[in-house]
């Protein structure tokens, strides 16, 4: 530290004690002056001129707000890394493209590395690609308070999905920096690798490697799906962007005290109920299939519907079934992906390769659809008709030849129940923000609602080692992985606020517990 | 001609005047000594040594015969050239992937073109790539009585669709060569382009282009389906390949008197009633259409059925609508292709597009079952529910977002009626071959049977321009567009046999009327 920077410090530390004395002046007003002395926190531990965490009331922590210009510019810059089809005529209203460790990807990366570096962070890199920043707390022999979410997105997505936690995250330790804010433990912002699954056919892989659920050799194989005839791995693209870290990809080398998510609802709830924020509980059980019928390749003009096994027919049965099935029991199941081959005009395709997805609130609701699936399908192939088969299959001509089906199951994510505490800090941190008010069933005052996450995110696995939480905001039309996915400045501050209050509080809550 | 060679032309036309007048002497015993004192034949006009078809006799006509071993060895050597996927454990047992303009179909037309120099004739190519190879007859002014098929498959095709019948073609030129046949006028072998329409999304284009049926710079701005993210068009493909030729592709620079074709059938009926020969009357009407299905890309797991505008689900129920209305209507509807985009497990696909081959004997049925399907695909995408939707969308949890679709037209093929002198040529060299029989109803004897073609072939735009017809021969299980597509080493060589004798009966007819 330099001379000058300690007179500084030495001024800043009367002004600091004064606002503590004065909670009523607005905290910000002190951090801007701070910050025009000062410039920005040096890298180093903490000092004791600033406000530790631990001292502050709920309305000192409640005082301290993101900047929303400067949350939705980080957002809008980042996003020039990868952008996708233009959705609007506004230089923002563009989807994004940004496929897990991609070019664009590692430029996003450089500038979380460059950024976070640049607030005093320290930033580690594991084997998966994981990154890690670090702002250092009063204690730092205990593991830090995350912050997470990924920065990479779907071949067409919007710039919300993911990249909103990520660029929320470096918000708060703007907002950390800029009023000195002394955590009693480290907090930091973690980037999880392909989160979304669409490159590389696994989503949330990487803190799913983290938590030791999924073995890194199984990850590090993985191929890329897109583009086609890409035949990159995983381990492959880590070594070509220069992202294969040398730290362990474990919750044991790189553990966490909590982990916090802020997200785009990506459903329509929220707008819906017009309100601002969504206290997530916990996430849907889900399990992903990619089914395979076999029939034969035959000409479609000399071959009768009697002598085909037209894979295609029987797959679009199936597709149809599974939506039926998903009805009856409240459930969802979608098919995302979808290959016939030869794939000519006039071949009858002989090979049908598909995705299924099948969530529900409860694991044993995705069980039974599976289940009703399996038979089904069966009966499908076996060429049975009527109610059985959900009435899909009569009037369509039979066929004496029949299609085989084969299923493989790719993912399976049980029912997610995050930790009380958690939400706890994100329901103060949201009352703080809204203005109090009363749970009832599972609305919170007029301005919030408990929910159950419809996606998977990160957070599912990070829940299996570590306290976890997310907050959810609205976005237009429940409209997401979707280029014209939108969340206004004002929700994505919402949120930003409300994770940034929950994070102080869970770090206030571990200074009174000691741990 | 050389002095060496006029002197043995005035031994052989001895001993062809003796076979003419002993007719019951085999011709190939003359043939076979001729070939072994003369070698092979020269390229120049005919020779008066040769036996003249008009002056054969339907007998002697009958007695020529191909050698089924040759014609099986010219299929399987030249498929060595875009081998595909083994069906079985022979070294036959392979199917084929020659993709038109592909580097293996260049391997396949040098063949074409050098066997059929050296058997003396000359070959022109046109600016679609087909190949013209043509030996002269007696009198050349006239034009060329045609054999033709094509050299390209399917992706996953087999091999005898195409190139039996250039093969067959080939086989045609040794016979006559062998046994110094000499025909009134010209006859030729046509390797048309790009039959298949699966590389260039157009079957028969190029005959088509020399019928004048589609303009030359639409079949050369087609651009490669396959395989995905090539971007050749056919035209740089024909340049590429050198195979870009200089005659304009016309029947107008290309004139044909007839068009005979042999092609295995492809369908199950020839096979399932134990006959040989299909005597091939005509061709059915076909649609074939590219279907837009525009929903949204939304999450699987955070959208709720109600909020989704799922193309996918939608063009499942149409594909299933579309195989119930033609079902009804005696007619055929597949769909070969399907595309969804953007391809993720975990996205609800908001693009999806695949194509609709509608076929029927009659174009009045092609006409009605595609006016059902538009109607009914509209009632799918308003969501209204019950038998008017061919019941396929009740049961569906109805959704308040619809998809939206769009219909283009690819292709259409009305009904195509074949020539009765060439159907009467095909049917007295049928039943040369396999003695005799009356026509009743669609039998012919026990060996044959009057057919209408479920697959269009180049025929058809040939039929245009010139009268023309086909042969067909039993495939096993009616298998085709399949590596699997299989034809006896019999089947095959009768149907060369009966494509043999229609050309030799046909030019007979032409020398009798004069032209």
């Amino acid at each position: 530290m330099s001379a000058s920077l300690l007179t500084i410090t030495s001024t800043t530390r009367v002004i600091a004690s004064i606002a503590r004395r004065a909670p009523a002046r607005p905290l910000a007003l002190v951090a801007r002056w701070q910050h025009q002395e000062r410039g920005r926190r040096a890298f180093s531990a903490s000092s004791s001129a600033s406000l530790n965490v631990a001292d502050m009331s709920s309305r000192d922590l409640a005082s301290l707000k993101v900047n929303r210009d400067r949350l939705m510019n980080d957002i809008h810059t980042t996003s020039e890394w990868g952008k996708g089809e233009a959705w609007g005529s506004g230089k923002t209203e563009i989807g994004m493209s940004r496929l897990s460790l991609s070019d664009s990807d590692k430029q996003a990366r450089d500038w979380f590395r460059n950024v976070t570096e640049s607030l005093g962070c320290k930033v580690t890199v594991d084997a998966m690609g994981n990154q890690f920043a670090v702002r250092p707390g009063l204690d730092n022999d205990a593991p830090p308070t995350y912050v997470g979410s990924h920065l990479d997105t779907q071949p067409t997505g919007g710039r919300y999905d993911g990249i909103l936690g990520v660029t929320a995250g470096v918000e708060m330790l703007k907002v950390l920096n800029d009023n000195w804010v002394e955590t009693a433990y480290p907090v930091g912002v973690v980037n999880w690798t392909n989160e979304e699954g669409a490159r590389f056919p696994a989503s949330m892989v990487a803190s799913g490697v983290w938590a030791e659920s999924i073995p890194i050799e199984k990850a590090h194989n993985l191929r890329s799906v897109i583009p086609p005839g890409d035949t990159a791995t995983m381990r492959s693209e880590l070594e070509r962007i220069g992202y294969l870290g040398n730290v362990p990809a474990s919750y044991k080398a790189t553990p966490m005290a909590a982990h916090f998510e802020l997200h785009i609802e990506q459903g329509p709830i929220l707008e819906a109920e017009n309100r601002r924020i969504g206290i997530v509980q916990g996430v849907q059980s889900y399990k992903w299939f990619t089914l395979t019928v076999r029939g034969r390749d035959s000409h479609t003009g000399a071959t009768s519907f009697q002598h085909r096994a037209d894979s295609l027919l029987t797959a679009s049965k199936m597709i149809l079934a599974s939506h039926r099935i998903a009805s009856r029991h409240g459930a969802l199941a979608s098919t995302g992906i979808i290959k016939a081959l030869p794939g000519s005009t006039n071949t009858v395709p002989g090979l049908v390769e598909f995705s299924l997805d099948i969530r529900a609130p409860l694991d044993e609701t995705v069980e039974t659809v599976e289940a009703e699936c399996r038979s089904t399908f069966d009966k499908i192939i076996a060429g049975e008709t009527g109610e059985s088969t959900e009435g899909v299959n009569d009037a369509c001509t039979s066929s004496s030849r029949s299609c085989s089906i084969e299923w493989r199951t790719d993912f399976v994510s049980p029912a997610t129940h995050f930790h009380d505490e958690c939400i706890s800090c994100v329901t103060h941190a949201a009352k703080d923000l809204c203005g109090g008010g009363e749970t009832q069933g599972k609305n919170v005052g007029a301005w919030g609602k408990l929910m159950t996450s419809g996606a998977g995110h990160d957070s599912v696995y990070a829940n299996k080692r570590c306290p976890a939480s997310m907050i959810f905001i609205p976005c237009r039309d429940g409209v997401s992985h979707n280029p014209a996915e939108y969340s206004s400045p004002d929700a994505c501050a919402d949120g930003a606020n409300v994770l940034l209050g929950a994070v102080l509080r869970y770090d206030r809550l571990r200074a009174e517990r000691g741990y």
